[in-house]
């Protein structure tokens, strides 16, 4: 990759670290050098950083990203009428363009408000590929493996996964990497479960599935199985340091324990849990065993929105009221979910502002009344921003979002071809 | 008033009662017509409202205006500490300037994100009431009384409320009202909630007072007066349709019997209640009971922002996941609770686009990504929206934001001041 130096001068920094300020270099895709003493002649682009506040770049460890265009058009159902009357039927007429735009839509939308890198779970997934080349993101795709016991189902899925592994593993400059996703423990068999193991371990990729979402599915598994959900999936294998668990809501003391030996990775998705009323994540008692527990958005027709600043305050406020607890998950533990633990979780040395990581990195204007007066950077980001504070967003070493404009994408064009899309999909059928 | 007519052209317009296109015509404080067929020669001012989705200016049922200077200085805290250790100490240092600076800096934020109109109760309120005027907003002003059952206290309390009525009520062409700020029923005696309630009869003003936030509140005034706080404050005549009773979390069946059989207005606060742990508001069931419930922020102290669309999505998901019901409190359920439910709340003619109530109406940009397909107006608000997607927002036929930005308050200054008055407060001691 070729491409220009950028300096961003005398921001206020805020990681996991904490507070402090410095001018920071980026070369190529990393961060060289972080000193009060850089001068601008150092760089091609020079980029004001007062008033502002840098963090780094956002992770969404759970989205699908082209459910965008299911965005508003099935909400205040109940589940099997959301998924039996709407988003299945839309699915069903799903292709490789409409998923394009989606995902382009998506891609936009989290550049704005912030976010660098995400784990993207669903069908058509080179197609989401090109459109994340495209936007200048970094991701963890997994085609969404469903077999339902169906021997020739379980084939035709990982011949899926397979293809993409070959296709896009590691294009776009190493941006797009690719996962399997077997999609839950109710939607998948023990065979499917027990070969995406050893596929995943045979090409070193992580895997991305759905677990205990709702009170529902737990039973099922039990049923089923004879086992608990964590149970089931660890017997097959899935459940190590290179798996991400989106939801984890329902959850037994013994099935958190396994977790925590296993080293999974654990998505919490607050507002689709609350939206579709799925229960509260046991994420301080995750956090106490030690668990890694990062922040997902969910699709936007479950959220309706990937604004992962907004998910952060929602993360923390859920956890207090649950627990009665005003002091549950506080600021600078749901930004460490936001950043650190979500780059770690896909295996991104990013997440931090440090010299030698990947140049992941948002910067927000601070100059606003509901961030006024400015005392507590990460209280302020976590409980009063929204993602629309983002003004600039650098990906990989490259400016993909300049005071508030888009540079890699162009915005209009993206909305159009998403409304085109959606319109097709939700007027058919 | 002597202001300039306002045509707003090809709206789409969503309120309580439902979605349509048209055109607004505003003349003096009033929206005069509402029709396809105006034209542009109609208006001295004419704002393009294609693409734009048009609301009634949203209410703010409880808050604490100049709070905004206690911004994210305290957070994360339990409640006692949070009270003892900062907020207590900093509101022990307040003057008429502080207040001023605060209320000015919270007015720019509510008019940013659409709020026009608000219930405020705390100290220094004429030097408030003078913020408001000179912002352009809509309130209802009330000195927050506290006599702990000292007679001294309760008749200087009761002198400044009746200053306040003196000096503000009616103010500002109408836009500022005073009402009576009994605090609440665990630090107001009996007399001064009784000496309130015929204050309000005589000057036919409102109430606001906070019931029932905690469960601590719940015992405390069961334990001192032998009753729930509904049925002491009922015995003391504070309790009837001009009363609003914010946050309501703690409340048996009786008790919300009672409110129900009272008109009493409830202002739900979601946000301050899951970041201080109050617990859950029985929100659905109060509005079963035809409650009207109306929506507050509560204090920036406590939220940590005035965002209204925030609040509309906070409560509706709150609601979804304690009752484990995703159909609970839908998108048009509250979107009724933030506009003319706040507004018959405070006695205001609005919260409605019709002919004849009062112009206070807010133009969002809806040609966004997060806000793309656009499919259903009242989900994206409610769901994807955020207050930064306000671009225009009149409030008694009078432009106070144009295109985002501040017309009638320096947004500059205002937050200038606020900072220097915030530096005050928190470095001495």
């Amino acid at each position: 990759m070729e491409s220009e130096s950028i300096l961003i001068t005398g921001a206020e920094i805020l990681d996991v670290n904490g507070v402090r300020r410095a001018s920071v270099l980026i070369e190529d895709d990393i961060i060289r050098e972080i000193s009060a003493d850089l001068s601008p002649g150092d760089a091609d682009i020079v980029i004001d950083g007062h008033e502002k506040l840098m963090i780094p770049g956002l992770v969404n460890t759970h989205t699908h990203l082209s459910m965008t265009l299911f965005r508003g058009v099935a909400d205040d159902l109940p589940l099997d009428r959301w998924l039996n009357d709407h988003i299945w039927p839309m699915e069903a007429r799903l292709s490789g363009e409409y998923c394009y735009a989606g995902a382009l839509l998506g891609c936009a939308e989290m550049i704005k408000s912030g976010t660098t890198a995400f784990n993207d779970m669903y069908f058509f997934m080179d197609d989401v590929a090109r459109a994340v080349d495209e936007a200048g993101l970094r991701c963890v795709l997994s085609h969404g493996m469903i077999d339902l016991g169906d021997d020739e189902k379980r084939r035709a899925e990982l011949k899926k996964s397979r293809r993409i592994i070959r296709k896009c593993h590691g294009m776009a400059d190493g941006r797009v990497m690719v996962a399997l996703g077997p999609h839950s423990p109710y939607t998948c068999s023990e065979e499917l479960l027990k070969e995406t193991a050893s596929m995943a371990a045979e090409h070193g990729i992580k895997i991305h599935i759905h677990l205990s979402e709702t009170e529902d599915e737990v039973k099922n598994v039990l049923e089923s199985h004879g086992k608990t959900p964590v149970e089931f999936l660890d017997d097959t294998g899935v459940l190590g340091p290179g798996t991400v668990a989106a939801h984890c809501v329902w959850l037994s003391d013994d099935e958190m324990e396994i977790l925590a030996d296993r080293d999974v990775k654990v998505s919490h998705n607050p507002s689709s849990n609350m939206k579709l009323a799925s229960g509260v994540s046991p994420v301080t008692k995750l956090i106490e065993r030690g668990v890694n527990v990062s922040l997902g958005t969910d699709g936007a027709a479950s959220n309706n929105n990937l604004d992962m600043i907004e998910e952060m305050k929602t993360a923390s406020l859920l956890q207090k009221v649950s627990l009665q607890d005003p002091t549950a998950l506080p600021a600078r533990r749901v930004l460490e979910m936001g950043t650190i633990n979500g780059a770690e979780s896909l295996g991104i040395d990013a997440g931090v502002i440090e010299e030698g990581k990947k140049a992941d990195i948002v910067l927000l204007n601070v100059r606003r009344p509901h961030l006024v007066p400015w005392r507590n950077p990460a209280s302020h980001l976590v409980y009063s921003a929204s993602g629309s504070d983002v003004e600039t967003v650098i990906c990989n070493g490259e400016i993909l979002l300049d005071g508030g404009e888009l540079e890699r994408i162009n915005e209009n064009y993206v909305m159009e071809v998403a409304e085109e899309a959606a319109e097709e999909l939700t007027s058919r059928g």
